[in-house]
C-alpha cells in the first residue's frame, strides 16, 4: 500500500486518500503514543503530518512535511510535546501546493480558550463557507478547506463550546471525522451518514479517537466501538459523553476503506479488511474465474484478494512480481532509454513462476490504467502464454468529492472506454472486475439496497451521498488562495 | 554594527530594533530590487525575512528564518516572486519566540483581494486590540503585535481599502512605519510622531518605499523626501497620492536612529547620520574632554564618534582594539577556562597602540554595562595607563516601547547606578557621556525643547510621547499565545 | 528484505553482507546504468554506495554515505560522473564506522594509470597484509581490508596491469568478487572457489559484470554466463578475455545467496533463487510437516519457502503478520511502555487469520532468535492456538569470515542451545529446521558431498573453506586503524 | 581583511594564502584550546579546517570544509576529539578543488604509530617527489602537495621518528611551516629561509606552536620566540628540543606578512604588524604625498596605512566607504541591471565625507586591479573632486610559489602595465606605490639589501629565494591528480 510519487510505479495508478486522526486525552505519553498511532495510519497520507498537545496551560504544535518517522521519531520533538492531552494528523493533500500551513492540527484561540482541531475528509460546501467568512472579515491562514470549521466556532454566538462545535457542524456538507482539542476535553465527530471511519479505544484507562482499528493495536489500546455515523463525542476526565445531534439516518461507509484504503489488520464496521479482500477475490473468482496455471498478486495491494482467489480456484499463488523496497526518490533520468530502464526500479518479473504459465493477474482497482498497461507487458516479456487480469472491484466511473484524490472523470479508464476496449488497451488476454453486487455480497448483504444503499459507492454508480454545493455552485472551480507560499 | 547573539561578544550590550521595510511599485525586477533594498537594511533587523509580490494574478511569499542572503540569494527563490509590486521586511523580534508565522509581511485575504503588510515599529496597544478581536470571532495566526492592523482591516465596514486602512490606523497607538500591498496599490504610512522612519525614492519611474536612504542607494535609486509623520501615501499607476488623516503636529522622531539604528551612509531628515555621530564626538570632547595619548573606538559603533572625538580634540585615532570578522556561531565552552578565553573570540587588544598610552575609549551607548567592564579590562590588559571611557549618548534610564528591545529598567545600568558607581563598576579612571541638551546641539538645535522636544528621547529623559494602553491597563503582561510552535 | 537498524525489527536478526558489485564498459549512459544496477543490487549493503567512471582523462568519483537513489538520483551526481567505464558498489560495513573514507569504489593513482576497484567479500590474511606493507612505508586511507589490494598492485614489480593484479591476487585469502577499472580496461575476478558471485552481462553490444542478475534485468541486459571460480575477466574494446591463474578446484558458493542474500528474482548458478527457496518450504514440509490449519510466512523473507511449504502440505497460505512500510528511523522511546509499544511499529498481527488458528510460521534462518521470540509472542497474542516454528535452513552454529556480518560464537542461539531449549526459548509449540542434506537435496543432489561440498556452508557445519590466517594469527584481533574520524 | 568569493567585491582582488597552523602538548583542553587558535589564524584561510588530537591510544580527525566556527562549535565535535596533544590547520586552497581528501591535518599510519601534520607554505619539488613516489608504489589520497612529506617519512629508512622527519625535510624544497604529532611528539618546522612563520608560546606550562601570535593572544598564552629559519623543534613531556639540521643562512620572510596576510594585532619577527602598516602609510605619505581634503582607507585591508599616511600628512581621516557586514552568499542576479546593483551590497560611499572633496584613497596593494576601477567610480559617483589613489606597497609584478595564490603573470596589472597606463585604467587623478626600498625602511632598514635581501620579495623584483624544480622542470603544469571527486 506504499503510494509514491514516482510515475513509473506501479503505484502511480492508485487512489489517494486525505487523512487520517487520532487523539488520546489524559495520558502522560500523549504525544509519544499519538506518534505511534499516527505511524500506524501512516498509510492515509504521506505528505505531512502534525500533533498538537495541551499540557494544562499552553498548546504545543508541531506540524511538518513529510512522513511521521521523519519527525516525531526525534526526542526533541516529543519533548517539545508536553501535556497529557494530543490529538495528531496525517496528511495527502489532494489540491494546491503541499505548504505548511496547510498541515493540521489547525489552532484557533478562541476567547475562552484555544482549539485544535484535525480532520479527515472533504467538505463540499468548503469554498461557500469560505467566501462568506472572508465577506464578514475572518482572515484564513491555509487554503484547505478544513479551516472553515475554525472560524464557524471562532463566529458562533453560543456559549459553551460544544454548542458552537455542533453549531458549526451544522453548517458544513460532506465527510468528516474530527477530532479536535479544547482546555478541558478531546472531541471526536462524524458526519451524518459516516463517510469516513472513526473508531474509540482505551489504554489504561484514557480515552482514544482513530480512524482505523490499526492505530489502537499498535499502542495495545482496547477497541471499545466505532464512533457512530452523526455522533459526536465528548471526552473529559469524567468519561465519554456521547451526544447526537442529527436526525438518524442509516449509515453509508465508504466501500474504498474495505477496497483499498484501510489497512488489512484493521477491523472497520465490524469486519476484517484482509478477509472482506479475500472475499473480494473469492467472489471474483466465482464471478469470473477463467482456466489458469497461477494467480499473481500486483503487490502489494491485490495480495489479500489474490489469495481468496487462488484458494477459492484451486491454483498456486505465486509472486511473479518482485517488489523492490529500496526507493527512495525518483530518478532523474539523462535519456529515454535509462528512463525506461526506470521502469523496473520498483517491480521486476519473477520470469521463473511466470515464464511459459497461463498467469491470472490480480489488483485491487483501476483508475487511469496507465501502469495496467506495464503490468501486463511486464508478464508478457517474463514469457507468460496468457494474461488474465481480474480487478477485485468494480470500474470506477465517477469521481469522489469527499477525500479521496480521484482524477477528473475524463481521465478515469473506465469512464472512457468499455469493457472490451479497456482489455484491447491493456493487452490482456480477458479481463474482468467484480460486479457491484459481488461487492455488496463479498461484505454479508444479499445485493446492493437501492433505495437505501449500505456503502457510500458513487465512484461505482454516481449515487452521491450528500449535496455537492461547492461543485454545483459557484465554488464549482478549484479551492484556491490569492496566496502562493512555498513552505 | 553587527549585532550577534554571542553574550561574550562586545555587541552582546547593544540596542536590537525590530524592523526595516521596503515597497516597490511596478517594476519588472520587483522581488531583485526589494532583495537588495533588504539587504541594505539588513542592521536593522536580522532573526528573518520576508518578501510578498503581486502578479495581477496572486500573491508570492517567502519568508525565512535568517538573513536575507540567506534566502533571497537563490535564483530559484527570486523565480518564486514574480511580479512588479513587491514589499519587503527584515525583522528582529523582541518578545516570543522567533517563529516562520511571525515572519512579515504578513497577508490576509480581504473580500475584494489581497493585503500584504510589513510594519516597522510597536503598537502601545496592540494586545489591548487583540483580546477584543479574538472576542468578536477573529483568528490570529501570529504572536506579534503586528497582526491587529490586519484584523481591523478586514473588520472596517468602509467600502475602499484606503478607507479602511485609516480607518485602522485611527484604532492603534504606537510607532509605526507601514508598508502594504494591494491589488492596486502600494501603501505606506508613518505614525502621527514620525517615530520611525520611512523615505519615499524613485527608480525608472517607479516609486519605492524604504526605511532608510542606504536602502535606495544600493539600488542606485533618487531619494524624493522623507514620508511625514501621520503621513499616508497611496501609490499606484497614476502615481503618488499623499493623505494626511490625522491633526497635525510637529515631528518627534526617534533619537536612537541617529545614535546607533540607522546606518552611517544613510541621511535621516536631512541630515548625515555619519556627520551626526561625528558632532557627537566632537560635541563630547567639549563637554568632557580629557588628557590623553589616543582615542579609542569600540568596534564598529564607536567609530564615528571617535574619528569626531580625535579631531576636536586633536588626538591621535588609532584601532586599538581588533575585530574579528570571521565569527559564526558561539564556541560551546567545555570548561569555564575556554569560556573566559572565548572573550577574545570577536576582539583583541591591538597592545602595540594601547601599551603604556593614556587611552580614551569612545563607544556609542551603554545599556546593561557588562561588556564596558570587560573592555576596560582588555585595556588594562594590554598595558593602558589611564582608560578613560566616553560615550556618545546620555545614560540610558527608561526602557523603550515603540520597536528598540530594551531591557526592563532594573537591567539599565544608568537607571541602577551613579555616573561615579557606574565609572567604578566598569574599572575606568574617568566616565562620562554626552548630555541630553548636548545631543540637541550636534543635531543643530540650541537645546532640548522642553515643552515640544524635538526628538523621542523618553529612554534618557522618560517622556514618553504617547499613551501605553498596553504598559498600564490589563495588557501590561507580556504579548502571548497559547500555542507553542517551534518553526 | 529490508534490513534495517532498529533492534525492535523482525528484521533485527537477519544476516548481513557486505557488497554488492557492478562494471560496464563502453556504454554512453555507463553511470546512469551503473546507478541502476546497483539499486537493482540495494539488497546486499544500505550504508554506503559509490560510482567511479573513467572518461578516457580522468577518474570520476561519488561516494556517498546511505542508499543509491538518495545520491544518484540527482541529475547534478550523474553529470559529474561522464564516461564510458564506470564500476559501483554498495556496501553494508562489517566492522569499523561507517566513514566516508571506507566507502568504495577505492582509487589508486599508479605509475601508468588509474586504478578504482570494488569488492564484495571477506580477505581472511588482510590485517596481516595491512601490517606488512605499512611496514614497507605504504599508507592506508581506509580501515576496510580491501584497501590491500590497491596497494599490492601498487608495488608489483611486474610490469604490466593484468600481470600486477594477478600478482596481487594470489597474496590474498578470503573470498572475493572483484570488479577494476583502468585506464583501458574493466577486470573482474572471482575468488578460486567462488564464494561470493559475480555474473557477466551484455547490453547494447557492452559488457557488464554483477553480483546478481537482477542487476542485469534492471537495464534489460541480456545474462552471458557466471564468472567462473577463480576466473579473472579482461573486458576491453576488444571484448571479453578469460584468464584462469588459480590451480582448478570445484566451485563452492556461498549456500546464504540461495538462504538469504540474492533476490528472489535471480538467478544464480542456474538456480532460480526464489525456485530454491520455495523448494526449501517444500523439502521442510515433507522432513517436519505437522497438523495445522495455515502457514503464516514471517515477512518477507519467509514468503517464498511459506509458499513452498503450503503448496507441498496442502494447507492455506495466510498474510498473518502486517508488515507496515513506512519505517523510517527508530523512534526515541521515552519510556519503557513507549518502548513496547514500538515492536508494532513495523510488524503487526493480522488476527482474523491467526486467532483459533494451528499456525505453522516460517522464516528462512535464526541467528540470535531474539526476534523469534517477539514472534511467537505476536502470533499467541492475536489468538493463536498453537504455533510450530519451522525454519528453512539448518542450525547457524559457526561464524562466518567471508563477508557476512555474522554475530561472536556465543551470539548464535544454536551454538548455545539444542533444539528442545531453543524451542522453550522461543515458547512454541514445536520447532524444526531444515536439515544440511535437506538443503543440497533442494538444491538437486543427493545430499552433501562430505569430501567435497557443493557449498560454502561452515555456518552449518564448521568446515570452512580456506585458511583463516588473521584469525588464528596475530590478526586476531579485530581489525583496526589508529585513526578516528567520524566522516 | 575578510576575503569572499564575491567577485563584485572590493575584497576579491586580494592576495590569498594558503594557511594557519596551531599544535599544543599536554593540556587538558588541547581540542578546545586549537579550535581558539584556529580561529583566531581564520584570515589566513576559510576554505576548511581540520584538527587531530591523540589520545594516547588513538589519533582523533575532524576535518571539514567551512569556517573554524561551523564545525568546532559543536560540543559533540569537540568531544570526539579527546586527548592532550592536539594540531590543527585552516585552509584556503590555491589550486584543485575544495575537496574534503585535501583538509589537513593530513594523516599516516606508520610501522611505529601515527603521524598526523599541517603544513603553511607551498613546496616548489612537490610534484616531482609526488610522481617519484608513485613510481615507486606509494599511493596519493590528495591532491595537495603537502602529502610527500607523509610518504617521505613513511618511506625512510632511518629508524627515529625525528630522522625520518629531517630525512624527509632534506629532500623538500620550498616555504613551509611544519606542525606535526606523533604518539610522543609535538614537532613543528620552518624552512630554511623562514619564508612562512612560526611561533612558539606557552600556556599553563604547555608549549604551543602556531603561525602568529595573535593566536597565543586569544587563549592567554605568553610569546616565547620566533621558531627560526631552518629549526626544527621536539616537544615533548621534557619539554623543547631545538634542532637545526640545515647550514644556517639569515633569515628571509615573507614581506607579505606584513603588508596584508598577518592580523594587525600580531607581532612578526619582533614588529607590531599594526605599526608596520601604519609605518607604510606614513613612508607613503613622504614618498607620494598630495594637496587634498580627506583621507579614506578602502575597507578593511587599507586602515592602517589610511590612519598612518593621514597622521603623517595632517589630514583628517574619514570612513568613505562603509562595509556591509552582513554578506552571505553572492547574490544570483537575475539581469545586468540587478546585477550592477549588486556591487554596492558589500560596500557603499559614505557621500557626506566624499562630496566636494579632494580624496586620497588608500589601499594596501593592488593585484589584478578590477575593483580599483570600481571603487574610484564609485568615489566619482559621490562627488569627489579629486580621487588621488595611493598603494602602501610596491606594484606586484612576479607571481608567487610559496603558497600565496597569485594569478598568472599576465593578470597582475603591474606586470602588463606601467604607471600612468595603470591610473589611467582606474580613472584616478593620481596614482603612486611604495617603493621597494620604502618597504625597507618603514620595517626599520635604510634600504633593500640586493645580495641579501631581508625578505623574500620577488613578487616585486622577481628574485626568487629558492629552486623552482616543478616550474622549470616536467613539474611545470599545474599540479593535478586523475581523480575528480566532489566531496
Amino acid at each position: 500500500m506504499a503510494r509514491d510519487n514516482d510515475d513509473l510505479d506501479l503505484d502511480a495508478d492508485r487512489l489517494r486518500e486525505e487523512c487520517g486522526v487520532f487523539g488520546i486525552f489524559g495520558h502522560s505519553e500523549a504525544a509519544a503514543i499519538t506518534t505511534l498511532g499516527l505511524h500506524a495510519l501512516q498509510h492515509r497520507g504521506q505528505e505531512a503530518c502534525g500533533i498538537v498537545t495541551f499540557d494544562g496551560a499552553r498548546y504545543n504544535s508541531e506540524r511538518r512535511l513529510g512522513l511521521v518517522g521523519d519527525t516525531f521519531s526525534r526526542r526533541e520533538v516529543i519533548e517539545r510535546l508536553p501535556g497529557s492531552q494530543a490529538i495528531g494528523h496525517t496528511r495527502y493533500s489532494t489540491t494546491g501546493g503541499t505548504i505548511l500551513r496547510n498541515v493540521q492540527p489547525l489552532f484557533a484561540e478562541l476567547e475562552g480558550g484555544g482549539f485544535a482541531v484535525a480532520h479527515n475528509g472533504n467538505l463540499t460546501n468548503g469554498l461557500t463557507l469560505r467566501r462568506e467568512l472572508i465577506a464578514r472579515g475572518s482572515i484564513f491562514q491555509a487554503t484547505s478547506d478544513s479551516e472553515v470549521i475554525l472560524h464557524l466556532v471562532a463566529r458562533s454566538t453560543r456559549e459553551k463550546f460544544i454548542d458552537r462545535f455542533i453549531d458549526a457542524l451544522f453548517q458544513i456538507e460532506g465527510a468528516y471525522a474530527f477530532v479536535g482539542l479544547t482546555n478541558h476535553m478531546l472531541v471526536g465527530a462524524r458526519d451524518p451518514l459516516g463517510i469516513r471511519p472513526l473508531v474509540l479505544g482505551e489504554l489504561d484507562g484514557c480515552y482514544i479517537l482513530a480512524s482505523e482499528t490499526c492505530a489502537l493495536d499498535i499502542i495495545g489500546a482496547r477497541f471499545v466501538r466505532d464512533i457512530e455515523n452523526g455522533e459526536v463525542v465528548v471526552i473529559t476526565k469524567d468519561g465519554v459523553e456521547s451526544l447526537k445531534p442529527f436526525p438518524r439516518v442509516p449509515p453509508r461507509p465508504c466501500i474504498f476503506e474495505y477496497i483499498y484504503f484501510a489497512r488489512p489488520d484493521s477491523i472497520v464496521h465490524g469486519r476484517s479488511v484482509y478477509a472482506v479482500r479475500k472475499s473480494f477475490g473469492a467472489q471474483l473468482a466465482a464471478e469470473a474465474g477463467i482456466e489458469a496455471d497461477v494467480v499473481v498478486p500486483v503487490p502489494d495491494s491485490g495480495v489479500p484478494a489474490a489469495i481468496g482467489y487462488a484458494q477459492a480456484a484451486g491454483l498456486p499463488y505465486e509472486l511473479g512480481i518482485i517488489r523492490n523496497h529500496y526507493v527512495g526518490r525518483t530518478f532523474i533520468q539523462p535519456t529515454q532509454a535509462i528512463r525506461e530502464m526506470g521502469v523496473r526500479m520498483k517491480h521486476s518479473a519473477n520470469r521463473s513462476v511466470i515464464e511459459g504459465k497461463r498467469v491470472v493477474l490480480i489488483d485491487d482497482s483501476i483508475v487511469r490504467g496507465t501502469t495496467s498497461v506495464k503490468i501486463v507487458r511486464m508478464m508478457r516479456d517474463a514469457g507468460a502464454k496468457e494474461v488474465h487480469f481480474r480487478i477485485s472491484s468494480p470500474p470506477i466511473t465517477h469521481p469522489d468529492y469527499y477525500g479521496i484524490d480521484t482524477p477528473d472523470r475524463e481521465n478515469l479508464l473506465a469512464a472512457r472506454m468499455d469493457l472490451e476496449a479497456m482489455r484491447a488497451y491493456m493487452g490482456a488476454d480477458s479481463l474482468a472486475f467484480l460486479s457491484v453486487d459481488g461487492v455488496y455480497k463479498a461484505c454479508g448483504y444479499d445485493q446492493r439496497d437501492p433505495v437505501r444503499p449500505q456503502f457510500t459507492d458513487h465512484c461505482f454508480t454516481g449515487d452521491y451521498p450528500t449535496f455537492l454545493t461547492d461543485v454545483v455552485g459557484e465554488g464549482a472551480k478549484q479551492q484556491f488562495s490569492l496566496l502562493a507560499e512555498a513552505s
